[in-house]
């Protein structure tokens, strides 16, 4: 049994190694990739996204999941062995319902689509991205019917993201929350609106950057585990437990857009980076759902980036002259990860 | 025939996409990866090169290339295909001889000595870097005993650089080599050492970034197909003819580093820029041998680079005060590639 199990980790890692490279391609394409190279991209990722699935569905799995069966069935349903051939067999089946042709197409397909929104983006021209995303549309139903019969077609997208969750569970709580927001949202727009206390004015990149990786360092994200970079549109990224990419977008005359994508970030950031070591490499080594994922994101972007106390810290980075500092926090950090330091006139307490 | 060939290009170009997929993890490594990132990189290297590998020495690469041999006789030997299957045969015999288990173990080894010496560097301390060249000295002699019987241990690694080249052809030219060219630095430093031109001082790390995107601009580097990016040491690494990328470091006392290397890998990117577009994918979409690389990145560093010619035009970029000039070329170029601007008061005539 011993050796069985052994076996199955040893083809996970595999898979997760495989799903980690496509990962990297994909930070690149968004971080550093030059307008032209998407083709090769697309070629490049939808071969890793065809030898993933093909692990992920071979007979091989089949045979050590099969075997392992009566192994779980001792286990306690609350373990992490459990756990994994629990989602393992999951994956097996949901999974060996799609055709390897068409992960290859999917994952091209939407490579060749970033690219093109990213030009279809700067030109302000949404028709040039119309096709591609009426395409991403069709393969998304033709997924859906991979799994008919089904209740609702986004039904079995929904599974990906919420496994168990249907979308007629979801309605009525929509629902409510759209009415009670509503009155919210109503309630806090007839008051008089409050002073913008922030300045307007130019943020230099230089000193967001920095004042972005003073943020991230201090709530807890491990830049000798992980990395700040920009992109088009933030994410988060993890290739590994150790390796976990966070990005921003940085705007010289607003310096909110950026500190708030950075919290946000930073706190899916802070979920991938204290996962169990011993889960790594296997389905168990990231978060339980998008549900979860987001609950942390938003914790920290909006209980606690949006609170009096964070601000009582990291206000006075954002008035006064920046010239100054600029030169004095702006070099290298720039460009390098490396360590946070603290150089702002705020009263966070040093690096 | 022609679905033999086509075949033969499919497998050409799955395995073009695994090395790539691994050329951009190691080009990420270099540019972006946080310091724990190296044990995952190192899996996932090893991993893409054995799938590589595997593949070069597959029974069926074997087939396709015995079905096409009388194609082969039968195509005029400068011809493109000629060539191709001529490198195949060369990469299959070759490549047979190393076991898979050894391509896995190399990658990763190199991976982590990359990850250790970095650090090593960063303190200073050869000895912490040496226990891994010791290793990678034991494996690469292990190599050429696959090659054995030889006539120098050597022989089989210059073979992988120079085609057909033995040491023994070589010793001669560099014996010639050095007679010649220690009498000529002899004969100059006897004379009167020229008076050093270039301000020494402080050239601030958005300055010259800006310049040597723009110098790499200038002498024809495509950054629509490319990327400049920075490392700490700097390297050319092609993913595929589309998507060629160039790494310089920033020194912020000495600006001539920083210049003559981003001249240097631009001559290697220059030549993979401009190779035909057919042969992508294939192992004829890249440099002849190393030597020919070498000549190309000299060729701009050496003949151009340190040519009256080439200084009567960028000289002035390096002297005057920076500080105006910083705010306006530094900023944004210094994160993103982009296409280079000609914001200097040089008589380059502008972008």
């Amino acid at each position: 049994m011993k050796n069985t199990f052994a076996a199955l980790r040893e083809l996970c890692g595999e898979i997760a190694d495989l799903r980690s490279a496509a990962a990297v391609l994909e930070f690149d394409q968004q971080t550093a990739m030059p307008a032209n190279g998407g083709e090769g991209r697309a070629r490049q990722l939808s071969l890793l996204a065809r030898l993933a699935h093909e692990r992920t569905v071979s007979d091989r799995m089949g045979e050590l999941l099969e075997a392992l069966e009566p192994y779980r069935l001792n286990c306690a349903p609350e373990s992490d062995d459990f756990c994994l051939l629990r989602n393992l067999r999951r994956d097996f089946d949901r999974q060996r319902r799609i055709p390897s042709a068409y992960v290859s197409e999917f994952s091209s397909l939407t490579a060749l689509a970033f690219q093109n929104w990213m030009e279809a983006r700067e030109a302000d021209e949404f028709g040039k991205f119309a096709p591609y995303l009426e395409r991403i549309f069709d393969l998304r139903r033709a997924y859906s019917d991979f799994f008919a019969p089904y209740d609702h077609i986004y039904d079995p997208q929904l599974d990906d993201h919420e496994p168990g969750m249907k979308t007629r569970d979801l309605l009525p709580l929509f629902t409510h929350l759209r009415r009670e927001q509503t009155r919210l949202v109503e309630a806090i727009t007839a008051r008089p609106h409050p002073v913008d206390a922030l300045p307007s004015g130019h943020f230099p990149e230089a000193m967001q950057w920095a004042l972005n990786t003073e943020v991230a360092g201090r709530i807890g994200f491990d830049f000798r585990r992980g990395a700040l970079a920009r992109s088009e549109h933030p994410f988060t990224t993890t290739f590994h437990l150790d390796d976990v990419r966070i990005t921003t977008r940085l705007f010289e005359d607003n310096a909110l857009s950026a500190l708030f994508s950075t919290l946000h970030e930073a706190g899916h950031a802070l979920y991938e980076q204290n996962i169990a070591p011993a889960l790594d490499r296997t389905p168990l080594g990231t978060g339980a759902s998008l549900g979860w994922h987001e609950s942390q994101s938003r914790l920290w972007e909006n209980l606690v980036g949006r609170s009096r106390a964070f601000w009582r810290g990291f206000f006075s980075a954002f008035t006064g002259p920046f010239s100054r500092r600029i030169r004095r926090v702006g070099r290298g950090t720039m460009l390098r990860g490396g360590q946070p330091c603290c150089a702002f006139g705020c009263s966070c307490g040093g690096g």
